[in-house]
């Protein structure tokens, strides 16, 4: 092939490694002649000699997560033009991870992204005590060599404060998922630090999605029946959050989701909601793990990416 | 390893071969044995020994579409417990398809899995002229060598068509997707042979979505408007147009969907519907595909899975 192509072989070993430096014009001839010839890469072969593989392990949680699923699409397609390909893991079951850890490892994954809150941090501490990079999505911790990419959560919890003071709602509340997690946690605090001049009552629930949603804003609503304003963590507690209020023919506060699911712009919802760009948060995750695949001794790394406030029918 | 656990090689490598027989007392002394001495299978060295790997390529499209998100869950999971490691292939852009076939050969998947209309059939074709094993979910196929797994779309129509007769509604209307989509067409062939007693009207959409069913149904309850009953092919068309009648503030028509995802249980909705047996549909694909790895040459099979009304608010 080398020879059909022009090329040195190494020239041709160097296009189909992933990350490795080739010339667009040398790599065009190569792909010519790989054409030409139905060559197919052996990356199984290539994985053996080289002791590295061109998987990437995404563990994720909550397969009809709304959200997630939203975010694997452009996760898979940010890999695939780099050359990976993604091995799927399910945390949802604490049981499977200490498997799904050695599974990894088996395949000898390139790299690995936590694209959910609920897998312990331990597991990113194992990977990197192996020297495979770790990119975390939306979520804290202070590993060295562990990149992070998050969404601006002070931005959009300002963003919805500054909604609500302009439209004077003083007596307003906030429906987040339990306090450990990083997502609620981040939007709580910068919420609460920029709405020192209202009355904020709050409720931390079990789970972010729904049915809880449902039940947190009734009975937040029953004790502060005044209630001008709703601010919840994720878009599925403030599709619950706004079911739960309509059962309860309670006058209905204004609600503003996070996430901009597909389901917020359903035509009962027409939820005001802060926009994740799960576009960038993808590239932004991919594009650091790849450049620590290429060196990892870089010191961490952690980007925020701007959101944006949608307003619909719920809150304006 | 084997000294340790007392066995010979031989049972080591079937251990950690799926599908290999092994004794589970013999299996059980091997993974004491492994655990001990802290043993990662190296799956890309048996690869590179045997020939064939442990992937299953899952082709699937449109990763935020609830149902086939559903489906993913015990997919994997079903795949897990067999050894097996899915690589997932969106086939949501044609333009993946010819490079995705590429690269799940250069993994040497040991078989593949369909779970989208979407891909063309020459794909399936291409892999079993490779022997390498294809199921596929909810979709037909005239190719030697192919297993299938459908829900029992019939049934679910008939279930419907009942429903309606019981209730004595007369006037009623289908909306589908397009009339080349397999499960499209089995649900209306089914529903129109049950239903020579009332009056039909139809509509086909480009697509299964709830923009589709929103239209469709304005449309379909304007040309008709004493409309008592609809059936819609999917739930994402019957929340749709749920929506979509609600708003054009029509008499609202009892709504029966398709499928059985979470939304279709959110309190404006309360969609009744046939709800697929996810868990099942995986379980018979995984089980097919195991089979036919281990033996090629078998004649293609097909498995219904049975189908349940689920009777919420909006029909019953």
């Amino acid at each position: 092939m080398a020879r059909l192509a022009g090329v040195s072989r190494s020239a041709v070993s160097r296009t189909f490694t992933p990350g490795a430096s080739v010339s667009e014009k040398t790599r065009q001839k190569v792909l010519s002649a790989a054409e030409a010839l139905g060559y197919q890469v052996n990356i199984i072969a290539r994985t053996m000699i080289t002791g590295s593989s061109n998987f990437i392990g995404i563990v994720t949680a909550g397969f009809d997560n709304p959200f997630r699923s939203k975010l694997l699409a452009p996760l898979v397609h940010q890999l695939a033009l780099n050359g990976f390909m993604p091995l799927l893991m399910n945390a949802d079951d604490p049981q499977q991870l200490a498997p799904s850890l050695k599974q990894l490892l088996s395949y000898h994954v390139a790299g690995v992204i936590i694209t959910s809150g609920a897998p312990p941090l331990s597991l990113a501490e194992e990977y990197l005590a192996r020297k495979i990079p770790v990119t975390l999505i939306n979520r804290h911790a202070d590993l060295a060599g562990c990149d992070r990419v998050c969404s601006d959560n002070a931005q959009g919890a300002k963003l919805v404060a500054d909604l609500f003071s302009r439209r004077g709602w003083r007596q307003v509340g906030f429906i987040g998922e339990n306090r450990e997690n990083f997502s609620t946690r981040q939007r709580y605090e910068a919420f609460i630090a920029r709405t020192s001049d209202m009355a904020v009552s709050s409720r931390f629930c079990d789970s972010g999605g729904y049915q809880a949603g449902y039940q947190a804003a009734r009975e937040l609503v029953a004790e502060n029946p005044g209630m001008q304003a709703l601010f919840c963590a994720t878009d599925m507690l403030a599709l619950g959050a706004q079911d739960g209020l309509r059962d309860a023919a309670a006058p209905l506060p204004a609600i503003v989701g996070f996430d901009d699911i597909p389901q917020a712009d359903w035509q009962p919802y027409q939820l005001t909601t802060v926009q994740q760009n799960t576009a960038l948060l993808a590239h932004h995750a991919v594009d650091l793990l790849m450049t620590r695949i290429a060196r990892f001794s870089l010191p961490s790394r952690h980007r925020e990416v701007p959101v944006k406030l949608i307003v619909r029918h719920s809150a304006k």
